[in-house]
């Protein structure tokens, strides 16, 4: 089958392989009709992931149609159209048990990680009966791709952590996928005013039609006291940090109103310095979360009613053969306007 | 000055009496600009509430502008915008306290119970700092008359209290005001279905033009059956009981689903039959509230934001000069297709 | 193997039959070395429970050994010691994805019930992963009895669900197993008084002996005044029924305070008043639940930790051979001054 | 009358300055029978907190008598015995009304900060109504002053901000008697361990002596691996910061376990490195708070249960008159094994 390889920093080919084959009875293979490729995937051709070694299929997003299901495999059968979540779970552990399976023992994100990922045509998916979900008749296919990761990320990371509640006044840093995916499920929350930061003015244009209320170009280094001043004073409920830069942390620190949350979504790769000396009185909750995945199924249930939106995340599509383009596009997000790029294997 | 005064059961009239004077030092009087009638006036003048007294006048809800300040009352000050809060909160005993002025210790539901309210010309407000609201510039009147009870109603005892979460589904019974207004703010959380069941298929097109997925006709006797076909038998998260009687809390019973919510809001003259035998394992959660109005800040603020738009609930005016006419069309709100009625003092 | 077989209402007896078998792949076979007799088995032999047929092995509570584990089966093997939960859980459907594996799709409370219980030498248990936990090193053996089902009964439907809290008064209507379970369990949350409702004074000696802060004879009918002496005419924060007849349940819904939880515990055979025309102010929270024993793995903690110490739960032993005498001492609990009884068959 | 005189940075004096009146009709004026001293007054003493202007009568914590009630205040009256807290709250303003007095628009930390404290024979209490509570009867008065603010700190910025339940493992980092106030509070909720972390043997023999369930020297650096070898290596569900240092922090960072929680109640004069790139992925939260004083009711109810015995926090007692010398106890706590210190004036 096809399959896109990782060959160490900065390589990468569209390849024939082996299709996969079942290991253990809970496992499933699914054939790949739709994926897409995330931030991550771009980190790991940077080589910033040294936990993924050379030879891997990259890709934990994607949809598709079980081939094959183990023994074991209980709620799943062959033919049956399924969402695969970026998070494996194994169902069982004392983490999967507090819903918490990023953490999972067994699992968490494996997919395109430690084991063969979805940039293929096929892809084996262990504990397939607590990591995959079954698509209702009538639903987009295409916005079901945005469950796999990014609309639980926002979700999850950003709106739940960060408590958004109706009325408040919620601050996002950053609008590419995961910052507009943020944006897009606070809107269930009904939160009163929505201001998003970044440094591009195209994408805070995409933002003000995904619903934001205010937008802030954050290039002259004044976001925070733009942002201030767009609230009196007071500072905002809710700071999502959507980037993982210590400069977009430190802005959430400013703007962050006494009583306020700062829900960390950003990938760090360094640490950075936290204004205890401030904040210490201020009441504030930071959180920091690896997406769980356990809420896209009341996702996909807000998808199915209209109430959640995610088409306009998707601004590209390529064929599976083409699927080095798509990375040469959503790696150039920025003159491409791209958000996330949708591969089909059909 | 006009007032609206009750003369026990059945009896009520418009005449002119002396304008109320300060007492406490934290009390205000209120020049009312706008007010409406409740469901509760209704029940008082068929005698159905024993302890409000002859000779009161009646209203609970309304605007105004501040005519006079007590010494005590920091918060306001006289020619300030108010909207009046229909529980009266003292701010310091346990109940406040602890989110419940419903049950504060010196007052709760005050107001044209047992001190004069507001259909009239001024209204003595006592503990003002913390009983009422500062109505922001820009704001429409009509739509802050409906803060002062009815939407918080809807959504505290209604939304709140049966826990609406993104994707739910959600039954409201009864689509007369308050249910509506259960309706409009249960929409804050994102629910995935809301069905409403009524009687009166005028009204069930009401709520379908306020945001009803479904909506069920239950003049056959055959609700129940409708609604759990409409969630293919595993009932609804949450049932909202908005009509204050025995068999609509009946219908609540058999539509809720296992791990729901049976939020009542409606005002019940009677015990009703709670089927234990077939709920003590059905892990439900049963609530009831009398609207304590903390609410009214966040849903100001969403009114505000253009997220809750109460002005269909509005739908007739009448001056205070006719109130008895304004009684008369919300008193036959069937006949009449009333829901809200605004009587207005200018 | 030794079993006690269900043979219709009124009839039971201690036979010779097969052993259990593997059926699934998630079974495990587990060798028990204690169980319990339950209230329910009482009311499953009055033939109040007509979902169990004639010739099932009772039992739903025990600790034992796997004797053989299922190829699916991951986190156990031959000679674990487990702890046997009281409801099956798959694991995998909604239900149990959301906490409530009491509703499990496959799940739920099938031991004892739809299949062969524990009261034998051997029992069958299905999804054996999700629905055993293993024995720490140095666990009294028959403290791990009570965590099958009825601490997590008193903990679950009574205390979390009553929300209790520091410095609260809780009132708990029954001094059963059921009752006194929930009186251990309430203590992890330090509530400031626990007054304890009774029949019979032995008991309520019992429950003064558990932690209760005061005791009630509710023989003269006069319970809810004597409740609400108690709490200078305020009622109690939390109301815990622990008996299953409409006269406790009234007793709850006279004692509850503005603001308070009813949890509700007891196993009901007919429907209740509920005095909506009073409670519907009162902003009163009543919850149902049948047992999910989630919180096993905690309230296991909190055992090896020594803060609950569930041995006085235990007042008399019997071995397999005469556990028809340890019915007759269980169905005549006052006479016996039994609590609960352990079955040992070693 | 004698009191307490900061006079800048390493100067105070006790001596005789004029009693205070009221100013406001919601003020009451105390007579103080017992207070006590914070570290929060030596770190004044320091110069450390430069919004505490020379002149000021030090203090914010105490008990006493109501001498002289405003007309506008409804709760006390002359003669009333009266614990003090030290949060001022006007009981009106949003974050009052959000639980947050501690933000309170006119109220917060006032007394022996921007107003005269405690430390003298009288003090102005400004909104008396919602900033004393009433001591019940037979309640013991040294108790009582640690309700005014060491025993909410501990609970609310440790404890409640933790999210402490029963079974988890806690971390205590400081034993100084803010830490061991988080000792005691965090018992409420029945942990199954509690680590208490210092660098001095003393406070944690002292620390075992409050409840704590292991205890380590951070003498040697090696803090963190010694509490992650007593948690298996899987870190603490709550680690709890009582000192304020950058060192201390990291401590926390190191030792919490993925879902856990820092609860930072130290008042930091720097910032401190957060460790994003570890921990972004780590689903952890993290909070700051100023005490807010809400939980004192519910402490006291604790109080007068017995479930929350906080003498043994009492070292020593000194007469108002040598309070100088009851400075240089609690300001040589280590060499003087002083906890918290009493001075009484009566």
């Amino acid at each position: 089958m096809k399959a896109l390889i990782y060959h160490g920093p900065g390589k990468k080919n569209l390849e024939d392989v082996p299709r996969p084959a079942l290991r253990e009875a809970t496992d499933a293979i699914v054939r790949v009709t739709k994926t897409t490729i995330c931030g991550t995937d771009l980190h790991i051709l940077k080589g910033e992931v040294p936990s993924v070694m050379p030879g891997r299929i990259l890709g934990h997003e994607g949809i598709g149609v079980i081939e094959e299901a183990g023994a074991g495999v209980s709620r799943f059968r062959k033919g049956d159209r399924v969402l695969i979540s970026c998070i494996t779970a194994c169902g069982k552990c004392a983490n999967c048990r507090r819903y918490m399976p990023s953490h999972c023992e067994q699992g968490g994100w494996l997919l395109g990680h430690t084991i063969d990922g979805t940039q293929a045509e096929f892809v084996r998916i262990p504990f397939a009966d607590t990591s995959l979900h079954l698509i209702p008749e009538g639903a987009d296919e295409d916005s079901m791709v945005m469950l796999s990761d990014i609309l639980p990320t926002g979700y999850e990371c950003g709106v739940l952590n960060g408590a958004v509640k109706a009325g408040d006044t919620v601050a996002i840093i950053g609008a590419g996928p995961v910052g507009l995916s943020a944006l897009l499920t606070a809107q269930l929350d009904a939160p009163g005013k929505i201001i998003v930061v970044d440094l591009d003015d195209n994408r805070l244009e995409v933002a003000k039609q995904f619903g934001a209320t205010a937008v802030v170009n954050s290039a002259d280094g004044k976001a925070a006291e733009k942002v201030l001043a767009l609230t009196s004073g007071k500072g905002v409920d809710v700071a999502i940090e959507a980037v993982g830069l210590a400069a977009t942390f430190e802005i959430c620190q400013h703007i962050v109103g006494a009583g306020g949350h700062i829900a960390n979504i950003g990938v760090h790769g360094a640490s950075v310095t936290l204004h205890l000396e401030k904040l210490w009185s201020q009441n504030i909750t930071i959180t920091t979360r690896l997406v769980d995945a356990v809420t896209t199924p009341q996702l996909l249930k807000s998808v199915m009613a209209g109430k959640l939106k995610p088409k306009p995340l998707i601004t590209h599509h390529f064929p599976l053969g083409e699927i080095i383009k798509a990375y040469d596009t959503f790696g150039n997000a920025g003159r491409a306007h791209a958000l996330k790029v949708i591969v089909t294997n059909e």
